[in-house]
């Protein structure tokens, strides 16, 4: 089937609202579904509306929760999510995040107790848009193993970074410490194809490309005791900095074995005409460019959105493939 | 030949005063390579010496530099090497950058036109002793191909992280966006060692284990796009975003291949007690500790700056072990 983004937008929503989600929040995690599917990002488009759903069932969430922003003179924002999820968190705080990091030259937003199982890249493309460099970091759940070791106890933690571009949409990455995201690893399954060799060790600590085992074994960071390294930095940044829930603490607290990680995320934004002296955000922006044309300049090459842009556009020319059977999964979801 | 600590310092120092650095720069740079010795980071020991003394070459250089540093109300601190070392500009910033996170919860810090052949990890470790949560990262010279690519355009760019301990030397990483420092290879090439595979390629885009090709050819990232992703993030923190070199921009301008790269870097300061509402530093702290518990319960594991605190130790009890030819070398510096 072949939907709109308004069509898939209203699927979302009218799904997670037919589940008992407040309109606040079911409209923030629709956008960001809609975002997710726009730009060719299966795994957190429409296919992770029965993960929200699945969510639900945690006993601590609050499906109407109306998110609290803090701010003052310095330059941290704080968001309490209240134990809803964290998009509409996302949503309420950003506009201070910019305010703060255009007025200070740099700025952290901390969201707290929130669920998270959406992507990073909106935040930083958001915050890039505005003209500023962004970081977004999050922990998980329980998944990943440290370096020398054998038993998950990382998340697959991403970190995202976006940098904003004046004739173009931001450069943005948005990348798990593990070599694979969590919800590859679920499309393999579904697919029941048998994963790339490298992603992960079964519960016995040998490598294994069974789905499956993956799953209830632990997933490997990519590029060994370095990319263990970041994950454990964004267990830090995410976890105990602000505050919030290690991956290995989300996982015990997740009773149902929802999959959804409870926890915080940490947001930077830098403002680029505060960093070199003299300079206009404009004249960052052009020296930039001349990098990326180096970069494109060598055969094999893109840059690490660029993909994702032209999904945009054929989505946004074309609109946007759905398998039917969840479309009508999503369907009766929202007629309960 | 064993020396101690002091005479290590002497010993550096005396050969780059002998060789035209002022006072100033010799004993900043001296000292963080008696940290390096001290640690058992061979690499950017004494062994480094020579490549300060080959980046005396470079026409834009100035071996008496006085660096300038600019502080206002902002969270960016801005410190001008004035073409010389960055060792000296860092000594002069850090109290400012700590001043200003702590003021307002997050700040960093440029350094501008520097000259910067040392390791990150001194700065970052010296912060987190501030007790703050600390990045650090910098460009270089043209090392390493960009995802897909097989030409070498950027720096080895490495990224330093620290994380304050209460009872321990802080938690610190400082890890090349390549699979190995460019010293590494250096270091494989004077011991006439073959390289690991997967670290480079030749001149031809060819996997290669030959030091020498490898430093004719093209560095690889960890972890392949991943890696190249956080490689080409560092280009544009410390390039474009502070108005300093591209690494493919400081190859081009180091006329008489010094190695050394000129440009600048740009650090993060976080005070842990602004991040988490109502939390001080030392609850933060205490439940990071539960987090390394958990990951040294499992065999084979450690902590990133584990094997660098246990030299320490040992080399404060015993002193350090250097090459008879290397001492000789570095005494005939001091003599000219």
């Amino acid at each position: 089937m072949t939907l709109s983004l308004d069509e898939v937008f209203t699927l979302a929503r009218q799904a997670l609202a037919g589940q008992g989600l407040a309109e606040n929040q079911a409209s923030a995690i629709a956008r960001t579904i809609t975002a997710a599917e726009r730009d060719g990002c299966q795994s957190h488009g429409l296919f992770r509306v029965p993960f929200y759903v699945a969510a639900l069932q945690n006993p601590g969430i609050d499906p109407a929760a109306e998110p609290v922003v803090s701010v003052d003179s310095s330059a941290v924002v704080h968001v309490d999510a209240g134990c809803g999820f964290c998009p509409l968190a996302l949503e309420r705080g950003l506009e201070h995040l910019v305010e703060r990091a255009q007025a200070l030259g740099i700025a952290a937003m901390a969201i707290h107790r929130s669920y998270n199982i959406a992507a990073l890249w909106p935040e930083v493309e958001h915050l890039a848009n505005a003209g500023l460099i962004a970081f977004a970091f999050t922990a998980s759940n329980a998944y990943v193993a440290p370096a020398g070791g054998s038993k998950p106890l990382y998340g697959t933690n991403p970190m995202a970074f976006a940098w904003p571009r004046a004739q173009q949409p931001p450069l943005v990455f948005d990348q798990a410490s593990s070599v694979s995201a969590r919800g590859e690893i679920q499309l393999h399954q579904q697919a029941g194809q048998p994963l790339p060799g490298g992603w992960a060790i079964d519960v016995h600590g040998e490598a294994t490309t069974d789905p499956a085992s993956a799953l209830a074994g632990a997933q490997l960071a990519f590029g060994g005791y370095k990319g263990a390294s970041l994950a454990l930095m964004i267990e830090l940044l995410a976890g105990a900095l602000i505050g919030d829930l290690f991956s290995f603490e989300s996982s015990a607290q997740d009773v149902h074995n929802t999959g959804a990680p409870f926890g915080g995320e940490f947001l930077i934004a830098i403002s680029p005409g505060r960093c070199a002296p003299g300079a206009s955000n404009d004249a960052h922006l052009e020296r930039a460019e001349a990098l990326f044309t180096k970069i494109l300049s060598q055969d094999g090459t893109r840059l690490p959105s660029d993909r994702r842009y032209q999904a945009r556009v054929n989505h946004l020319a074309n609109g946007i493939e759905i398998p039917a059977p969840l479309y009508e999964e999503l369907q009766g979801l929202a007629s309960e």
